[in-house]
């Protein structure tokens, strides 16, 4: 979202936004900010919201008994948008959201939701979102995450995602998410059910430096003839972080699950691997792998001899990697 | 190990052994029970040794504060060979045994160490047998294990191994173990620490049916540059068969680790497979794969044209799988 999507917003709802969240807002999400009546948002700034918006198709409700928001994507509902970015500004920040998102059947939708942390202190600040898409048959999720610290690099930012999602025959569930950085502790929980031929497909990019943790879970169970799912997770430990990846599917029809974790390591960064797979079928093929190393000095000798310096070399290979 | 080998050693040792006790040997040992000077045994059979015989280089003596053998592999040991087979011929033994082999710097050695169960009634039998290795600097092993059931089918047969190894730089490891039916439950606990540039080459079979359950977990820990492992654990899950493999490969050092579970499932079989992979230094490199699911139908077919049945096609692929 740049500085012109902002301007848009600002101008089109009146929406009274913090220099930091517009700053965040830039970051983690990409939308324009024009109003073209196929774009739903809601945009959180410090646990309440700073300005909403449905259409005809997707409708954005507060909820009554919890913070957060009830997201119904009606039917007929066709390459329409929602963003939800949450974004906090300020240490001493402890937001808990519930998001719930009810897909009709047959309807197509890209949710972006990404969250910003931004402290100048400290002091702790976190960010909880708790997340559950329900989607009908032969529906389309496009989901997008994009998770980031900023601000004093010896803050105290968390961010705990939990995604949790239902998915009935036929329909199909695309996850791109990532946390790239100043993101001091996370734990971040994914859990789906696939009835039916449904399709879940995971990609996930992470990075930690200094002395940042990540705890990275899914749990994923194949209840479905002709399910299956795709999870690829690449992440890369810079400094001294560490992070620990889990993975459990579980296949109990006739479903292919895939399952990759490749981790880059640099300096004195740690990775923890752990992808269980059961089958529960004579039908289930399950199968994962996955890499832990650093980058291989062939690669590194190659870019620098078209003139990179070592370092240089090493981030154009990270962002690839991460790409 | 045929009848002709036991027709040898009962003669040359005067060994006095059951019936059940030799047939058991013919699956577990290879050994032609010939007496060439170079080759070392001890024959367990319910909880006592049947028979010993140790060489110039091969000392095997009874522990004295404990159950079972401690056995020095000396200095100077090239291409000998240690049989120390264990036998339980009927139910209601429970047989627990603490074998230590001591391996000299430099020597090179074969160690068979195959148990065996017979059982005719559904009352328990259990072997459990804790070995432990300890190789010097530069030293080679090569450790066949194999495990059998026998007798009546609803019996409670258990062979419960631990294997624990410390190898010093240089030393070399190979274990080729395998379990290939009639063992109602096992729990294989196989651990390895590596210093120096040493390497451990695991190979695993393993087989179960009907109602059989079976777990094997290894753990291995990397400490010593140019140290490696390569982990390789094939298995079938027949019948109402359960399985489940853990492995845990800790990378401390420049060192590569690599562990692979394949597992075939027919009939209603199950399997669950966990290779966790921890990398704490940047020059680890470690890589796991695993993959769980039926034979291929073009596979069965291929054979079926080459005018074998379906069920003779199976077990044609499975043989060769475990082999």
């Amino acid at each position: 979202m740049g500085s012109d999507a902002i301007i848009h917003l600002t101008e089109r709802y009146g929406l009274q936004m913090e220099q930091a969240t517009k700053d965040l807002l830039n970051i983690v999400s990409d939308w324009d900010g024009k109003d073209d009546g196929r774009t739903a948002f809601n945009i959180r700034e410090n646990c309440a919201s700073a300005g909403r918006a449905s259409t005809e198709h997707i409708k954005i409700e507060s909820k009554e008994d919890a913070p957060g928001l009830n997201i119904r994507v009606l039917p007929g509902t066709a390459g329409e948008k929602v963003y939800i970015p949450a974004c906090i500004t300020k240490a001493g920040v402890d937001d808990l959201v519930y998001n719930d998102f009810y897909i009709a059947e047959g309807a197509d939708v890209t949710i972006v939701a990404g969250c910003g942390i931004h402290t100048e202190t400290g002091e702790p600040a976190r960010h909880n979102g708790i997340h559950r898409f329900f989607l009908e048959k032969n529906s389309h999720v496009l989901y997008l995450e994009k998770h980031v610290g900023t601000g004093f690099i010896k803050a105290k930012r968390s961010i705990d995602p939990v995604t949790e999602a239902w998915l009935a025959d036929g329909a199909l569930l695309e996850m791109e998410t990532s946390q790239l950085g100043g993101v001091q502790t996370a734990l971040r929980n994914t859990k789906a059910t696939l009835e039916g031929a449904s399709s879940l497909v995971i990609r996930e990019h992470l990075l930690t430096d200094s002395d940042e943790t990540l705890t990275t879970n899914f749990d994923v169970v194949l209840n479905g003839d002709g399910s299956s799912v795709n999870l690829v997770s690449r992440s890369v430990a810079r400094g001294e972080s560490y992070q620990e990846y889990h993975s459990n599917i579980v296949g109990n029809a006739k479903c292919s699950g895939h399952s990759e974790c490749d981790a880059i390591i640099t300096d004195h960064g740690k990775v923890t691997a752990q992808p269980a797979l059961t089958a529960a079928n004579e039908d289930a093929a399950l199968i994962h792998e996955a890499a832990i190393g650093k980058i291989a000095g062939e690669q590194i000798l190659k870019l620098r001899t078209l003139g990179l310096t070592e370092s240089e070399a090493e981030a154009a290979i990270i962002n690839g990697f991460l790409k």
